[in-house]
């Protein structure tokens, strides 16, 4: 099993990522691709001829895992929608590769759950039982592992959980959002003194630094994140009762100044039960989280871990 | 199987109900006991006793099916927590009566998954794949079925959707808990003139009968009562990707008013993925439903159908 090679797809909005993946997590071969320019050539085809190049080069590939940006069939064959490669939608893509490729493993999951993968087989959760992971991004993204599985709902798309309702009848994401929470900072500093943040210049990396610096404006921005992400983090853990939660995700740069406000809106709204047990930490994630974690759908078909072989 | 004979246990915080069930729903030897004395009494001893006199009277008893009003164990073999009988606590209630009775079949489950059980086996959502139960009384109690199966959570006590946050960082039961329904009622009804309901005197059924009269005011409550079920089985659905809900407790009375508004803010906040398949209908549930429910956690081990013995 020590030669498990997989080869990692990650597909997105603007680019798709390839690249070979060890059971270590070792990524080589790193190779990308325009996404316009696949749905062009015929993205299933594209996506084949890249495969087949893959498998040319290195024939020891035992399985492709593939994260998509969207809604997959419950049985994880098609793919049923994408919102930002519309043009690929009611795919049966899984039924298309093994036509092409019989002898390979071919698993495609959605890309929230991907990563999640990733950190169960990459990261510091490496094999827990149970957790959630939260990516806050330019939307929120999330995806659990529930009794050591991923965790897809009745049909197949659930943990959507940037797509809840709380206060006001707003989505997670509407709260905070990367554009909600630039929007937000807007508006406490329209008339904001002893601040160094430029309203008309602001990103995740000022409001970090100014938060560290101390700075009131960037604090209250954080704790406006932590208080609408916590109300949240309540709801869903009242629903899937999970007590170990991953922050990722580029906002979790911003981690150690949400986490405060988080934990609060938590401790104040679960009784012990839930708090007690409570783990709340930043994930490992990286830029290729994803790739790691299509890889990780092959490692799960075998159950193999990094450290069992 | 035609003989399969279960003993179902109903344990509440004012009475504990007990019947003999058979696989067709039929109750027979209905029995209630009064929780604080079997409290008194030694609460595991005295379900004990009780227990062993239907044996007496009934050796085919097969398999003994208890719903519990709180938290369980993961394994379902301990009592954790019943809010309303503090003093079941950490109780291995399972093991006792195992060592007790060694040949029985003995399951424990929480009140509102009981229920939830008992639609999966006698309601007409019999064998669905995919559902959720909503029951609206004093609170607000629920239950999944998810791929066949009672849906749990990671740790066992998921589900607990009165407690999720929504508007104004109040959890659904906080909005529409009973007695939140009737001080809304009361409050529109301050200064109401055209109007027979009696701000003094409201309940359930007056609030029904004026709704059916067109009242204004019994609509507006009802109105009231879908909008916020209506957002939070928003949150719900993103989370478990559920497309069946019913709504059952004695608030569902009311469920052709409190439907509209509910449907209206699920179509509004929902993509067509979830509405497309979304059905709303009134469950099934009656007050021996917990009874039924429970004994279908015997049927659920032996995967017993009415209509397949």
């Amino acid at each position: 099993m020590k030669t498990l090679m997989i080869l990692g797809i990650d597909i997105g909005g603007t680019g798709v990522k390839f690249g070979l993946v060890s059971p270590q997590g070792d990524i080589t071969e790193h190779k990308k691709l325009d996404t316009r320019v696949m749905v062009k050539e015929g993205f299933a085809e594209s996506l084949a001829k890249t495969i087949k190049e893959y498998l040319t080069a290195h024939p020891d590939i035992k399985g492709v895992g593939i994260g998509f940006p969207g809604l997959l069939s419950v049985d994880r064959k098609k793919v049923i929608f994408l919102p930002n490669i519309p043009e690929v939608k009611d795919m049966p893509v899984v039924n298309i590769l093994k036509e092409k490729f019989p002898d390979l493993t071919i698993k495609i999951e959605n890309d929230a759950k991907c990563a999640t993968m990733g950190e169960y087989y990459f990261g510091d959760n490496k094999g827990t039982d149970n957790f959630m992971l939260v990516a806050l991004g330019t939307g929120v993204g999330s995806g659990a592992i529930i009794n050591q599985q991923l965790f897809l709902g009745a049909r197949g798309n659930g943990m959507e959980i940037g797509h809840m309702l709380g206060r006001d009848g707003k989505t997670l994401e509407q709260h905070i959002g990367l554009a909600s929470i630039i929007a937000y900072a807007k508006e406490i500093l329209k008339d904001a003194k002893d601040t160094k943040l430029d309203k008309d210049n602001l990103g995740m990396h000022a409001l970090c630094d100014a938060a560290a610096k101390g700075d009131i404006y960037a604090k209250k921005v954080f704790t406006y994140v932590g208080t609408h992400l916590g109300e949240h983090m309540v709801s869903v853990i009242r629903v899937l009762d999970l007590d170990n939660i991953l922050i990722g995700g580029g906002i979790s740069a911003a981690f150690d100044y949400i986490l405060p406000a988080m934990e609060s809106v938590i401790l104040k709204n679960l009784p012990p039960y839930y708090t007690n047990a409570l783990k709340i930490k930043k994930a490992w994630l990286s830029n290729d989280a994803g790739l790691l974690g299509a890889a990780g759908l092959i490692m799960h078909e075998h159950r193999v871990f990094a450290d069992t072989i």
